[in-house]
């Protein structure tokens, strides 16, 4: 139990300034891909910090991994950390658990479970989202005989994938930018079945509750009986 | 608890009238959108009952937030009101709620909850979606090279959006366009979520329900034992 | 409980004339929109089957109207029934309940609750696919600058609109092909959601239930214990 | 009980075999269909490696077949083995089974129920994706006017498929390859119906565990109380 308040006492720690990290991470692989018209040094700034902030995901899996004390079960227990490790465009997802935590730290009452499972998952698609949209971006613009040549495409294309609605208007046609979106119509896929599931359980519980109160009793709608 | 009943009575009051307000709101923006032979007049009339709707849910936002008493936390609590307020095309939606409140004024059983999750999110998705595409309709249809050319290419595109088959013969171009048919997507997969729930729990219910008799007894079908 | 009874005995009664006649009237539909070659007699034969079988289904209607004792109540209570008659088409969607009763006749034992949701979707999504891709084809294939021009590409087609994939290869054009395209998503999700829903829930089941046996005692792999 | 356990031990002897031959099979058609420029030794190699694999597929029928002792029962109660012994690409998915034996003999822990579907089902998505880009590609590649030229468009078209996005920038043509397009429609929605249904119980099972230690007690984040 030692260990594990240890590695837990790590993880309150190091979560917000790794959530920085990931936010840098997203933020200066967005300006280079973006700002083409940027200057050599700017570049160079832009692959200092994503190189920075990757040596910082690795010290913090290193750390977690010494700290748990499991031998090589731990990449295979801790699998998502280590695929976040490799794919660090994932890991921006980890700012919805800083955001938890802060809003927890707070004081702030917890939303309901529901609410919850939608705000989490709303904003691991958005962030996804704009992680591939500029993954697929960077593969396919320059290419002859691409149709996602501008990022407002690579967005729209990237929204009508995760709805799964695929009108192909716009579509990938390097293999990279193709798997890039594969793995963007898993995770989509995933999280949507997440928000969907959740927002229509969430409504029949609105509508049951709802139903409630005319059973409860009479004169509750015409005013307060003298209390 | 005065607030609350005060609040109460202020929505039972405005329901009906706030509804039939955003009918017209909708019906003055379709006449706007598609009436494009009309006369000056005619488009000025259109407008003024735009703002007019508009200045009407305004006023019911400012009271039901002095009644209310929370100061700027109104905002945040009801943000499904404040966002309604500042895209008025959502507005309809409510006709859903002021539709329940009329059947329930006259006596009428209550659905069961799954007819009545169906017939609230088909009637939602109806709406939203002729608002949807009028809003498309309007940013595309005089742009060059878009393949949305006739109110009935809108309503099209629409139906495959919201049913996620997304076709492609026809698909927005233009920047407003798309942010439109984004928001669609998402709303459109929520409700529908919710439809194909309900319908299919419905059904289970339903096979479920048919199961019993058999089990009850025989001779049920035989016609009844004299009673 | 009277009327109940023989509304129950006239429906046991004609289910069997009735889903023949379903059947008729999709095969005359089909021969008629298919066979182009088809010389004057047949088609007037295929025509007068397909009145034929209307009159029937509209007689058992009446009768059943009157047998119900209710007034103008009946038109709404038994919605499916009056959109049915107006709609025939839908009509072969009955052979599902012949096709449970002969099977119940005939003293097999039911299937499992989640087997006949998805042998019963299954059905309802094969006839009612069929049907569309008779009525699109049917719409579609002599319109100048139609994509779909053979019945193959209409039945293609269908499939990919009732997955929800839609490729929007080819597509249909006119307003009464894409109406019927319309009531297909509608009718297909709501269906294809009954089916993957009992699907994935049988599966949970499954793998459940697969799990108890290695709980409930040892030895059980390795041979009967002696009785 | 006898036959059971007859049936149960043949089972157990050859799962390993018959999923060995079972890759076999997937390995010799993929070889088969990818290496255009195999000499023709190399050819009658991977045709007498797939029927061997077929043969020992329906010598595994027939002894279970009369292991059984149902008479032609069997053939209705076993459909699944009877689909798969007439479409042996299907036959791979078998090696889901032989995987859990092995993890089960050699002591491991089983998974948790969601995650045995998901692990599962996303190993069945994977080879039966896989079989059908191999038999689309082999329909497609050679005919004119095809959209599916390589390998890599039939997988990408196979991935499009699976998640219900289709983008229709590439689609089959010809009628074999759209009959092996509404199989993969069909499977695929079944088992990523049971993918995402499972993912999204699993989260929300997941959220409502997070919650139960901020109710449990207090100082569970302040270090071990001296035990």
């Amino acid at each position: 139990m030692d260990d594990d308040s240890r590695t837990k006492r790590w993880e309150r720690r190091t979560e917000v300034p790794l959530g920085t990290a990931s936010l840098l991470y997203l933020a200066a692989y967005a300006v280079h891909v973006l700002a083409l018209g940027l200057s050599g040094a700017g570049q160079a700034l832009c692959l200092a910090v994503l190189l920075a902030a990757w040596v910082l995901f690795a010290l913090d899996y290193a750390v977690r991994w010494r700290l748990s004390g499991d031998g090589a079960r731990f990449v295979r227990t801790h699998w998502l950390d280590t695929l976040v490790l490799l794919l660090p465009l994932l890991r921006p997802l980890r700012v919805v658990r800083v955001y938890e935590a802060v809003l927890h730290r707070r004081g702030r009452p917890r939303l309901t479970l529901h609410a919850r499972v939608i705000v989490y998952a709303g904003l691991s698609v958005a962030l996804l989202g704009f992680a591939g949209a500029l993954a697929v971006y960077q593969q396919e613009h320059a290419e002859p005989g691409a149709t996602i040549r501008t990022f407002g495409d690579a967005v729209w294309w990237t929204c009508a994938t995760l709805a799964t609605v695929g009108y192909g208007d716009v579509s990938p046609v390097t293999p990279l930018g193709r798997l890039v979106a594969v793995g963007l119509m898993a995770c989509g896929l995933a999280l949507l079945g997440a928000v969907t599931g959740s927002f229509s359980s969430w409504l029949l519980q609105v509508f049951s509750r709802e139903e409630e109160p005319t059973r409860d009793g009479p004169g509750d709608s015409e005013g307060p009986p003298g209390k």
